[in-house]
């Protein structure tokens, strides 16, 4: 990128090269084949892969710890709104190419990768330590965690970055500061407007009028009952809370029922920014796991499913792929839509207050 | 990435993150605007797209350089071909990751870009002493490249790093050993097959055919000697030649005709490889131009047209997207092929040369 | 995908088959070879990349013509602008689609084109209505067009399409719009805020103080009154509409001032939306760009430079992506932008009305 | 795409519009949402995406098909092969189209989907014709299918496409076209050079020196053996068939070996292009499983967990992306692949015979 103006001069004029430390950056691939030998060409995309992975997590890191900034706040200024979306999309920009970027390594053939692998052990991806950090950041929680052959994955960590990583998942997580930010939403209850009865009254009158209909067929009504029978959660806060006690729900009930109020009424003003936040996190969170699935292919590929002590890691990224999602909540969102037009209008007064004072 | 298998022990153990050079990868990103007060966000991001791209314009050189090694050899084993091949194609992964990742730098709005740029003066894209290798180790002359403000590229580059950049100006190119390999093609010229002699008779065949069908159309006879003006040049070696003095074409006719006949005769066992060489660095020029595109307009966008001394980016990068393409003759094969239905079988000895011993 | 509940059943139950057409769709593909012998098997994905693009194409004039719908109220109620936004990001998904779809196309090599190519003529990709449509109702002046052997683009097109793609040059397009909506933007001028007179002696002062600067450095001066020139537009709007006049801008002086306005100070909180508007906006231009220059080298690759009476397809289409941008003043604001730290606060009023009545 | 060259005239011109049909094309989409009131603006998103992976599912088929003729030739001529890459990698690069087709539909939201989704049923997506085509083609079985709710796929078709599906499970599929031309690969038995042994010896002199080295450390000598295990098919064929037998592997022991043996010399000449092939296919059927698993993660999205009769699309994608991949064997080639170094050279005269006649 050029940038035009005058330019500075003498001594200490300021170079490209220097400004991005590359005498550094260029040096830092050190293959290990080279000890053993000749350097063995594959290693060195290998290396670069993982560097450029690196560059990008600290960058992901960076981005999520501004917006953990801007979201402790109470409340969190309107104004920031759109600088946390946007830091958000940022993010969702850099896993897609992150996704991408493992075409590269699929480049090295399992028959090359076999040539120096054994070079590197016990070093593994495993141990990338700003991978977890963002992990533990974004909201992952231990409990939700694969065990490694019986183990934390802290125990692959060198000594010096298990605190780090530890402290990492004492605070409070991006997940932590949604959940906050979600149940105080405004609006839910107002004077002249209840959203959780509303919403409960309209679902029960649709079941309702699904079992009259369905009344002299007992097949078709005992599926429909088997069905429904998901929406126990949302009509009753205690079922909701039992289940997030039991672990397969993490969102407060109030704080998930802020996110389907936001998606139902998405086109007020004043739900614009909040949706779009929503919906980035969705892209967020789905972006992980679809990085953990193409990660899982790649290490079938490149490893077959031959397993040592470690485990196939095949195995592992795949089931990480499924598991860890800390905001599937916000997924099973669709679970709960009603048409919009069954949704009754908002009442004028709230309608006014969702807008802007000047419309 | 993981791997299996037994691992390493005791106080040598091999550490992801030191193997890697994390400490002073990470270590590496020191934002200007640091210096004049708080870090401004947005800093790092233009820090982390250029940094990383920069490890991969050091991967490409390395496997360009490779390539330019295997190719050193006279003639170059088949067996070589297919890592020659391999490599290539790798080149052309990693470009196309390069134009992607200017979709993140894009996340980052002039406005925000404003902030910091005028920090950075002097340094500069224009100096990437890496990307000026590639451009040069790909076969860019310095005649083809635009000045800049009269002055050659060098003049923006540390004094250290001058000589680095001029000795591979000097050095054989990937174009130069293209352009003998393609010159030592057997087969075009055997006992019993003359491949330029064969396609020249059936070129003015054809053009006779036509000329005689247009014989009562003057005006689209006209049209059609002013199209196919184009093919004196692979009909008469001798206009060719004049054509590579004045600069218009940059392979010898012996290595352009070589590369016709390969695209012509591509089902032939001997020269599925070639061919598929051939693609390939067709591919990589093409990314090159893609890239060159983007970035002109991501400049366009990020720094509009105002121009200080140095001229606009975006005017400069959009020239230097039509202009810097060493292998455009290879692109120009499209203008003279001829259907495949009307090319001659090769003579039975000659196309069982073409194939497998074995076979 | 999959829909969950009861089936329908008897006689009108619901094929997939049907609901998609596939009877009709599946046997539209018709391939000229078909008539001279046998067909030609990459004629095929010629077709199939055509006709998965036209789908596309009239996907984004159904989605441009409900922009347009939305837009033309007065004024535009905000709840109305969230979907603006999500359904011109949509276009931007599909054209970046579109620009990929390419890469399917170059899987045909130049040598299979030139077995079906002469069959197709005078067919062209110039006659595809929809595209025309496209390009007239994003704002496309007939001015702007090339020329194609000095005919207008009408020329190539069927009869009874000569009139559809008139009346789209009359209808107001999604430019008048977007110029419309600008030109009302409040705020700018309100009782104790004048935007374009702060901005203007914003700039005013920064250029006196750095012609201060240079003062004893007449080079250096005149280098720089040639690039501050190009602000004269906006700190004079009788200079803008010269310009406007002449051609080389296109959006109002009132309409540009409002959205250099809506980028500077995109963060409060009734700008969001707008900003992030204007951003698709610039995204939907550039992808029209980036399609234009990719299908351009395409087209290189695949038929050289050959020329017939139609000159070369390269040539045109190069020359379309860059003078085919509705909205290159919107690129042009960074040219004018201000860093943040210099503009002033808006006065507590303004930003209170900036502001939702409820925070 | 332009078209060079002189232009037909009269009656009978053909026109860009009426080559792809698209009178037909372009009114083939008719919103079930226009049968209750008015149009569902989404639903023609829905249907252009439909409708355009259906094209791509006739191309795709094309290919396949042309490719299955292809090698119905005993022996496959050599020349062949470099077409069949082509159409390969041609499928390859379609299918990273589909997968990113699914970010237009993701566009689609999950409340718009609600709208018009119910007026759909029971068509679903799990009755694309093409699709089971398309996957019977490649080569999944009957038996690796899941049933839906106890019920054979075919249960969700339109009466006369059941014949059509059922006829294409019992044909020759790409699979056994694969297994045949593996089974016959020539030169892993010659006069003097047995690969199976040599590759067994190596493999057990391996094994046995690990043993050896273990023998004192009886805990990692147990986990060795648990992972060796794994090459007892390798070193026997009957326990390998056995394996076959019982459908934990699909390549016969014949086929699979000549797989390893093209993977580990693959850079002796004419081994160039059945690598390729063979990489073309691995990356055809992990292409596949991305599309799956992108699906999966769309329809979570879109439609939540909530299950009616038909089970949750989600978890029924997402198990077939796990299950449905008929090549998985060649996945497994890394987990048995030798170090190059580690391997024998070839006889002189048997590498000669992998080499070119005029080499």
């Amino acid at each position: 990128m050029s940038s035009e103006g005058d330019q500075g001069e003498g001594a200490d004029v300021l170079y490209y090269w220097d400004y991005l430390h590359l005498d550094g950056l260029l040096n830092a691939q050190t293959p290990k084949s080279a000890e053993h030998g000749d350097v063995i060409h594959d290693e060195l995309i290998f290396i670069a892969v993982h560097q450029t992975s690196e560059l990008w997590f600290k960058q992901v890191l960076f981005e999520l710890d501004s917006v953990l900034k801007l979201m402790d706040q109470d409340p969190i200024p309107e104004r920031d709104l759109g600088i946390v979306l946007s830091r958000l999309q940022r993010i969702n920009v850099i896993q897609r190419l992150l996704v991408l970027q493992l075409d590269v390594l699929e480049t090295m053939t399992p028959l090359d990768f076999l040539d120096f692998r054994s070079m590197l052990l016990p070093a593994s991806g495993f141990q990338s330590v700003q991978f977890r950090l963002i992990e533990n950041t974004f909201g992952l929680l231990d409990r939700d965690r694969l065990r490694i052959e019986g183990h934390r994955y802290i125990a692959t960590l060198r000594h010096d970055h298990v605190d780090l990583v530890t402290r990492s998942e004492r605070s409070p997580s991006f997940f932590d500061h949604v959940e906050r930010w979600l149940s105080r939403t405004p609006f839910l209850q107002t004077r002249n407007f209840d959203f959780v009865a509303t919403y409960r009254d309209l679902v029960k009158a649709k079941h309702d009028a699904t079992r009259s209909s369905l009344v002299d067929n007992p097949e078709r009504l005992a599926v429909f009952e088997a069905g429904v029978s998901k929406f126990d959660a949302v009509l009753d806060e205690s079922v909701w809370e039992r289940d997030v006690e039991q672990g397969t729900r993490r969102l407060s009930y109030g704080a998930f029922m802020a996110a389907l109020f936001i998606n139902l009424y998405r086109d007020e003003p004043i739900l614009h920014m909040p949706y779009l936040v929503l919906t980035a996190i969705v892209d967020i969170d789905e972006a992980f796991t679809m990085w953990r699935e193409r990660h899982a292919l790649m290490a079938h590929r490149m490893l077959g499913r031959l397993t040592g002590t470690a485990g196939s890691g095949y195995d592992y990224l795949d089931q990480t792929a499924h598991s860890y999602a800390p905001f599937k909540d916000l997924f099973d969102v669709a679970t709960y839509l009603l048409p919009r037009a069954s949704l009754p209008r908002l009442p004028d007064s709230l309608a006014n207050d969702l807008d802007f004072r000047t419309s």
